[in-house]
């Protein structure tokens, strides 16, 4: 029996053709998507922004063997009942590991040499010599010891940035979450690239971003709710650190009349530090891969401990 | 004798109280350097923005034996009489090195990473997502072989971008001037690091602009003087270039009425690209060092080929 790919997408993801005769490929929106679900064997979460399938997911009916999402997160799609079901959930590990880390540097080296004032000055034709900081020698606390973590830690270790990774565990080389204040207390980047799970939720708060440096700067490319906005607006204000980037947001788009648009000293990113020319190709690559996996009964890559959230690491 | 010490300088430098009781040191401004050369035994040229030693040396009396600057370019202060002469002129290499290799991999991170847009679409609070490019696997070719350009093509390769190195010869692991056109027109970012001698001269002009891929990034952290200027202007307005980024001009402070300030895609910093908190430090220190060969009668290092214009490498 042909198998049923439910596709959960805004714009049709690319290389699906291939399956073209194989394959029954159904594309849904969220408004759909619950009386789509029985139906479905695969079920491909390509609007990664969507929050469709926790909504969706609980209710009578069959319900799809796999899931894949074509982003690095789960915390989207997850919900108790998915995670207690024998549904494999599958991830995009991998595709958003260099170009984040490279986007991390590029956020580093820009502060360092403090190129978005020279951008201003730039805009008020004002030549004004300021002195850079050399990035070489400074401190870096990663934490997120996923593949994502890991290759910020070996770019920034490229640059000759000191380096500590934290995850959920102490192993060889990664420090555990009972070290994280002694080493963000003492940072010069302090970047977050964790998972969101029931563990990393807000744990950037007002203490934590007290016990950092003056002249810190917190970076995060995980997901929006690590972070007690609320908190890092205050700190940003009250100069307890000197300046931060967000490329995500607990509320994605960010609002415009959200206050975070015109903190001193904070960076705003529309939540595209993963995404380089040519991603989408390589998201449409891996899912084909990973369905050829299935379709032959091999087992799958990629797989999310669903009650971690993220795919275990080495 | 008392040597007499003569500093070209506006502030003071840092560390010459060391020299206190051995060397009588004589500050002066350019309006005063000619008449005070003469008594001069040494001259640190502490103001490398000044061009008064190539207006005060010719001329009567007896000149310093050794002149040091506080720079890597010597172009300010090198004239016909002083390099006929036998004055030794010494530079501050090593000291810019990492700092400019570091600056130039922030500009191309974060052209790569689109930031400037994302900041001007801050200030806008318009959340419009795009994509970037990945820096790794891009190609690179970086004009001047001395220890600025080698730390160039240090940093990028350690951003997995593809180098080639261009020198005034051709040496292993170094192409010659033969090879420059073939090289940037493949480039994805063309970047200046050699010194201003006759061959240097405008090397970046219409032609060479023209020969560049229109996704091409120029990047000019040597001298103002590498570069044509109006033909770089019309490269950017025509789009023969994606854009560039200037950290030093013809004329510096680059006055407010130049059309540089507001060229498409065209990044303007005002010469710090080596200027990093304890710069001065490093640089007053590089100077005690030599200084004390000077006063051992030991060989001088960072000795300038005053009929090349720079220290000859390796």
């Amino acid at each position: 029996m042909t198998p049923t790919l439910l596709v959960l997408d805004a714009d049709p993801p690319p290389r699906l053709g291939r399956l073209t005769g194989r394959v029954r490929i159904v594309h849904t929106d969220a408004r759909h998507l619950a009386e789509r679900l029985p139906e479905a064997d695969v079920l491909l979460v390509w609007d990664f922004t969507s929050r469709a399938v926790r909504q969706a997911w609980p209710g009578d009916g069959p319900r799809p063997r796999w899931v894949h999402t074509a982003s690095a997160g789960v915390d989207h799609l997850m919900c108790p009942e998915l995670a207690a079901s024998d549904t494999v959930v599958t991830n995009a590990r991998g595709i958003f590991d260099q170009p984040i880390a490279e986007y991390v540097a590029a956020l580093v080296l820009a502060v360092a040499k403090d190129l978005p004032r020279t951008l201003e000055y730039q805009r008020e034709r004002i030549w004004r010599h300021r002195e850079g900081r050399r990035v070489a020698g400074t401190r870096a606390c990663v934490i997120g010891s996923g593949p994502i973590g890991r290759a910020i830690v070996r770019t920034l270790k490229a640059l000759d940035v000191t380096t500590a990774l934290v995850g959920r565990v102490p192993r060889t080389g990664i420090h555990g979450p009972a070290d994280l204040d002694r080493l963000i207390a003492r940072a010069d980047w302090v970047i977050a690239a964790a998972p969101l799970t029931e563990q990393t939720y807000r744990m950037f708060d007002t203490r934590r971003f007290g016990v950092m440096q003056p002249s810190a700067f917190f970076v995060n490319v995980g997901r929006g709710h690590l972070v007690d906005e609320e908190a890092l607006a205050h700190a940003l204000t009250q100069r307890w650190i000197a300046g931060a980037a967000l490329d995500v947001f607990a509320t994605e788009p960010l609002p415009g009349d959200s206050p975070l648009w015109g903190l001193p000293g904070l960076i705003v990113s529309p939540h595209m530090s993963g995404d380089t020319v040519g991603w989408r190709d390589e998201l449409g690559s891996q899912f084909l891969e990973l369905y050829e996996r299935w379709a032959a009964g091999r087992p799958l890559v990629n797989v999310v401990d669903k009650t971690r959230g993220y795919v275990p690491g080495h």
